[in-house]
């Protein structure tokens, strides 16, 4: 086993074949578009916060597990030493302009296909294809549920028609998709009766919403149309259909709902509607889910149709994402753990989200090995599938 | 302190009573009968998975943790070098039989007794008897309450007798076993109301429930109807009363029911109950847990009659076990943790269980003691009350 | 880096400046008075198990990882071997006397300033001046809500003035306070509606308690009327309100209230009412968490408004701090973590508390350094702010 080199991306030697499969390129099955012009040090904090808020008086937001990282680990992917000041990165960044350092980390990255949630309604990001120009990938969409009913909902037709416009444009939307997104755990969480909402509590659910289009889709019922609405398009289009879960998105300025509490984003809470997928053969991707990982690989490992993805926690957790993976890998089965960055906004976090995932990745393994747990040849193929290649088969790339 | 050799369980070296007490024979206060029978890939693939299901098409249930650790672990146990193949582990689990193998690996266990839950209703696993017989170990019975309840219900008898019926089956087979145990968590979840039912409302569930006896115990009324009798029967004959708590069971053929998701086997939910019973002087213990180890170990620690048994997630987390018994470590008091397999089908997990359970154990020990932390001494008594000593005094062995 | 020398409380070696920043005096911002007499070993037992309740017969509560750790650590602060046996251990105890006892562990803590909760309900406990006075640091009052509302509550007054002097009676203790506090995830939950609830609500739900105004406060209405009522006078008294969260106090003898459960403590369920008061400047404090600490330092993360406390975990947990640590620092912005030992009753958690929050954080600071990931200075920094800087700056002290 060569001893690492100081400047290099993996924290422990390894023997050479769980090296390269940790190097190889990566999947990002799941991410959205980073901005795509220069922005001030407020608007910089506010992306790299996980609140989407400035920092409190006379504090930063690159006092964060991430913050440091990014002053460790992307200052020098914009030529400056590890641990530069947020000041000075912050100039370098300026300087180099906003494409230059999209390009510089997005290719840093080390991904070879993008899945890009193209439907977060963020202005000035990048598109699907840009994210993948940048970044020396293939790319492809992801269709997010709640703003196609969000596009419906203020079409203004009459409720008698809102499911049959909801299920023709997730018709239209996922002809072109690799995968569709739910966000049901911000809208009314997770907790939802499973079973598919009868045709009359539809209508009449709609006819409420539609007297009020421009509010964000919360009606539980609708919510549950929306879902088994994406079940059929998923079925006839094989795409996987992927849940965010756990705690993102709860701040003052996220997406999570005033009336919705974080733990009604536990994936424990899906296992019904889970369990009612069983034979439908739709693939559920869970994301994110920290700190209820632990439940989302107990879930992938004992229905055949689930898989798990840490997602932004691994980019957000930074030094401390080895023990989120180490957690998940304690029970998730080897085919069903998936690489996400969940990036928006910095491409910093697109970066941060595969070194960490690599730096962790390689911590666990390292040990695994050390401990006479897993053989070299086992642990490589296990980087090889958690990295790329269960993506490649769920979502045929 | 001599270096391990690497043949060895247990993973650091240790001062030798520490060593030897970690050596010494376990008490599985909690496992299920194994298989008797030999059976085919697919079959052994489904006893392995979690959730009891086939792999997907294309993977391995063997790409599991506990599927890496059969392969590196047992297959020294069948005369295999370390990491064989799975085709090479099956192929020769086939040449030496079912019986020779669940004898070879029940007896490296290193177990001196099983409590074995007969009430899983599958066929063609080895009886209680059978059990010790083939581990070289004592053998007493665990009553699961839902089988007992079950077999009342479909005895055909009117809702008046119910629960007279009930409470002298109960106690006919209290009579000889070792502890009871419920599956409430898979019923109804834990969150139920922890007062004993009235008499009226049990004949009113009674009479519902016996309208359609072949269905398994689902009304809450009639859940905490039995725990109630249970507990008489209990205080009467002194014997634990253990609850499955955490996730396992709940995937497609999993014992949990529909309608439960899996975050209501959460022990916290038990918090009422456990309070009720805390002047009856019926030991409560938590087996499994998992993820809610740190919940259960907390009620260990605050009522005198709680204990804890991280159960299955040991053997199924397996090179990541140590972590979890680390979480357990961090506030059980040592004389309230206790060793179960929680076993059932593959003897694999019977013996996976144990190794686990003394390298977890090897290691959260050799850092207290490296960490100047514990006394060689305490970690010895410790390792001997957690693996044995607990058990004795709980269960009068 | 020198060598760490066996007698010192730093596990690991560190840079000189991070030692230092680590072995700086601490602010306790939340801690209750310890016993100021002596003890039977029965009654000191109870101080030191979580639950307040004697160990089961046949074991003692120093077969804990507290006990475990008093023998290890506070043994030396009372002129023993370190792991002195717990006989050894009481009968020096009562050969220094408790004034001695507390003097030395209060001062080994090595804090310069302690927030005291004096409203828990315990008789023969020093006063916050007498902490301050023992422990050689200054010393101030947190006023902890539900006892004001008990003593109004026993005023005698009818129902329509109940406001009114609740009011009067928080801004006149308010006034003299460093901080308030709320316990009501033991009354009520922590999922309460997060509303302020209407006058009339209010002065209904008076009547009712005054009914019996001995029982504890647990009617939902009142405790959030008593929330909104706290938050006006934080809001004039620029004082931060601290909130009990996560599993302590639920054992027989805890304050934990009888009909709610331990899940009811998760910081999460305060999603919506910190929301709610984030556009009022009002600091809010979550104390304990334990086990879910990560969920707290996502909150802190997402809120700038919200401060996180690991606080008694820290202690009990003991040899295994580092780990709870460790997940809090997985997320929590630096400038939002802050020290507190939650001790109460046996200045031994006070002691242990400090040591082991210095010793935690060494292991994770030694590690991030070691790693690449954190530099020497900014390592320095986070333990300056976690230690004292970030309660400096919240309580301006």
């Amino acid at each position: 086993m060569p001893e690492p080199r100081p400047d290099e991306p993996l924290p422990v030697p390894l023997p050479d074949a769980v090296r390269a499969a940790l190097l190889a390129p990566l999947v990002d099955q799941h991410c959205h578009g980073v901005r795509r012009d220069d922005t001030t040090r407020s608007g910089f904090e506010q992306l790299i916060g996980e609140g989407g808020t400035p920092a409190p008086p006379g504090t930063t937001h690159f006092d964060t597990p991430a913050g440091a990282a990014i002053r460790r680990w992307c200052a020098p992917v914009l030529g400056l030493e590890p641990h530069a000041s947020a000041t000075v990165y912050l100039s370098r960044r300026a300087e180099l302009g906003a494409t230059e350092v999209n390009r510089r980390l997005l290719r840093g990255a080390g991904v070879s296909a993008f899945l890009v949630d193209a439907g977060l309604d963020v202005p000035g990001v990048l598109s699907p294809a840009e994210m993948g120009r940048l970044g020396a990938a293939a790319a492809d969409e992801i269709v997010r549920l709640e703003q196609v009913e969000q596009d419906v909902a203020e079409a203004g037709l009459p409720a008698a028609d809102y499911a049959g416009m909801l299920r023709d444009e997730l018709a239209l939307r996922g002809a072109r998709a690799a995968a569709l997104k739910s966000v049901a755990a911000h809208r009314c969480g997770l907790g939802f009766d499973p079973s598919r909402p009868s045709r009359g509590s539809v209508i009449a659910a709609a006819g409420r919403r539609l007297a009020d289009p421009k509010a964000r889709l919360a009606d539980p019922v609708l919510v549950r149309h929306l879902l088994w609405a994406a079940v059929d398009v998923a079925r006839e289009r094989s795409l996987p259909l992927q849940f965010h879960c756990g705690l993102s998105g709860w701040g003052p300025s996220g997406t999570g709902d005033a009336g919705v509490a974080g733990h009604l984003a536990d994936p424990a809470l899906l296992t019904g509607f889970v369990r009612a997928l069983a034979p439908l053969g739709v693939p559920v991707v869970l994301l994110h889910c920290y700190p209820y990982h632990r439940q989302a690989a107990y879930l992938a490992g004992v229905f055949p149709h689930v898989y798990v993805d840490a997602g932004p926690a691994v980019a957000h957790t930074a030094a401390g994402s080895a023990h989120v993976l180490r957690e998940v890998l304690e029970l998730v089965p080897f085919h069903k753990q998936m690489y996400g960055s969940g990036c928006h906004g910095a491409a910093e976090l697109c970066f941060l989200g595969a070194l960490h995932h690599r730096r962790g990745l390689a911590r666990v393994l390292g040990d695994r090995i050390a401990e006479g747990e897993w053989s070299t040849a086992d642990a490589a193929r296990i980087a090889h599938m958690i990295g790329a290649g269960n993506a490649r088969r769920v979502y045929r790339l």
